[in-house]
């Protein structure tokens, strides 16, 4: 890892334009303008003609869950959702995930594909207490340099229905969460108004945004969607509350759901999406349209939920655009701006960007055009982050435990 | 690439098993045991624990209309299906599109990802004659060592709604084209008693097999889904006839689905699938639960209809499984079985296998088991065809043109 604080990136395409020098200093785009003379004290990295891409950002994972490096282990879980949170809370007892190892190896997997900004949401229950919010805090402490992490206080089994659980989540957040999430407002709590004043309540207490799984499909979805819309507007959260997945912008009625994405619009809720192939997902197309920012994230990668993932979120805009039907360059690339400036913007990174004065979180990628990268999603070359290299060829600088 | 007779590849371990080695002679394997003693002629790869897989088998592409290669070009046509097809005859012709180059470039890509066999779709229509047929016939025999390939001569631009076609559609079968090819009954000719009277009628004479593509949703596909089992029956063709896609299956009305899928079971009708993300398509459990077998393409792979793909199989089978939300280690594995088995059922391959006896077709790659190697794709280390080294670390020998 370089520790120098200039850098000269030569002959390196941003965003897929003219070949161009990037010089970097104190961890800041300085300078962007071909043929430049480097300053005698500055390192110097050959682009060699690559795309240069600001960081990318995933922003939906679970950091606390992954299984990355334990061995495979087949996925043991029934179809409901109830069954697959309880066969992870016992497995992951059984199986000593240890939430510190394990985001550390997620998080430096998901580095080496060029990663520079992470949300994660971390479960919170009286099992598992505060357990995992605090290996994961001890992650992002250790990656403080390398990554921008933000932690979702996140009730996995259920913010009311185990008494307890809120009083965890508000410790969470005194000892350092980000985002306060929640989950499933009806069918999990079997109480969504309940629920829903809580998680509100508690950003409130701690001037936090929120973040809100919602599997419900169809017209339960939507009459979450409203409730959170309501509190949206009672609060005054405009602009801070994502809702992840959001599976019933995907319903048949399409009018129905294009109403609810103006309301989205209208509140600036953000949504954060998988692109999930297998259920209904709302759509890229629409929710662009009405000015919604879409941003995107691997979900759990290879954990008691599922076999699948690898952190890629080069791959994961390919995913999105296959699973939007997106076949024009700039349409390919919107799905790339999903993996990155939209990212950024939900989770509020400053200086984020490929202009003079933005943080130097770059990611070298060799294809042709952005489209290219999308559709192809080559190892990335070099990773910076703040201007020093962070990762090569597709692996994180520093070893995974 | 080695042309010995005889070779010992050790430690390997078939489809995920215990470590072995294997013996091949003459191309085919002649036998399965650790701890055998080489030959003294025999070549000796050493396997490192690899998992060995069947040549992977790449049963539903365009090998003659691939931009690969050919510079990055970005999607120009409108969404609706004339307007691809017209798009695409028209930039076939300005960019010099040269089918035996372009399908070249894709089979030798294919195969460096461990597909043994391909069968292609390739146009037939008035303005292209039979330049495309010609083109990839020349790649089928180029390769004919290294690659078992199947052209269906196919009437992308209509069958009968385009005098002409018709008698090119024999030349090309009379030339050595393999399976008759059709296209969207109802939508495409507007004429589906018409068109599918034809495509049987050339199958009857030519003794080939049929594989059409349907893209019809609905109860519009399975109305012309329904024409085709009263002609297998008809012209007693059970087990010789592929739908391709045969999106109409993904209908939401499950049971009348279901009530096809039995139908297609009874009359051993196969379906290809690339597992859409973006479109419905037939349940993998459904057919598999029916008795139907369902093997697995990558389509049209960065030409004039979209810019996605890559050729790689067992990405393919990770695709098939998510889209299928397949979770278990034994319904991961059933996705590679569509992507090796089940296509080399439709192609009708001979010796397929990994037993004694079967031709030495091999997919060297390094995994836990099956289900990792699925959702992981890494590189295929090694592919051997008929026991002859043909590709490594992700790269056929033979140089693309």
């Amino acid at each position: 890892m370089m520790t120098t604080e200039c850098v000269l990136l030569r002959d390196v395409r941003p965003w897929g334009a003219e070949l161009t020098d990037i010089l970097i200093r104190d961890g800041h785009i300085a300078a962007i303008s071909p043929g430049q003379i480097a300053p005698a004290e500055a390192d110097m990295i050959d682009g060699a003609g690559a795309i240069v891409l600001p960081g990318l950002v995933e922003a939906h994972t679970h950091l606390d869950k992954t299984l990355w490096g334990m061995g495979w282990r087949p996925y043991q879980a029934g179809p409901a959702l109830g069954d697959k949170i309880d066969t992870e809370r016992r497995l992951r007892a059984e199986w000593d995930v240890d939430p510190h190892r394990q985001s550390l190896r997620q998080a430096l997997l998901s580095l080496g594909h060029g990663s520079t900004a992470i949300r994660s949401h971390v479960d919170i229950d009286t099992d598992w207490g505060l357990a995992g919010f605090e290996g994961v805090a001890q992650t992002r402490a250790d990656l403080a340099d390398q990554i921008d992490m933000q932690i979702v206080a996140f009730p996995q089994s259920g913010l009311l229905k185990r008494p307890g659980t809120l009083d965890l989540m508000q410790e969470a957040l005194t000892q350092g969460a980000d985002v306060v999430g929640g989950l499933d407002p009806c069918s999990m709590d079997r109480d969504p108004k309940g629920h829903l004043d809580a998680v509100f309540g508690l950003a409130e207490r701690h001037a936090k945004p929120i973040d809100i799984h919602l599997h419900e499909p169809d017209e339960l979805g939507a009459f979450s969607m409203e409730l959170i819309l309501e509190r949206v507007r009672a609060h005054g959260m405009q602009g801070q509350v994502t809702i992840s997945h959001a599976f019933c912008l995907g319903m048949p009625d399409r009018d129905r759901a294009r109403a609810l994405i103006a309301a989205l619009a209208e509140a600036r809720i953000h949504i954060a999406t998988v692109a999930t192939p297998y259920r209904p997902v709302p759509s890229a197309g629409d929710l662009r349209a009405a000015g919604v920012t879409l941003c995107a994230g691997s979900d759990g990668i290879r954990d008691c939920w599922g076999p699948y993932g690898n952190g890629d979120m080069l791959e994961r805009a390919m995913h999105l655009g296959l699973r939007n039907n997106l076949r024009r360059d700039e349409d390919v690339e919107h799905a790339l701006r999903c993996c990155t400036y939209a990212g950024a913007e939900v989770m509020a990174l400053a200086d984020y960007g490929l202009k003079i004065g933005c943080r130097a979180d770059l990611v070298l990628v060799d294809a042709e055009t952005v489209a290219h990268a999308v559709v192809s999603y080559p190892p990335r070359k070099l990773v910076l982050k703040a201007g020093r290299v962070v990762a090569r060829d597709g692996r994180a600088g520093m070893a995974a435990p």
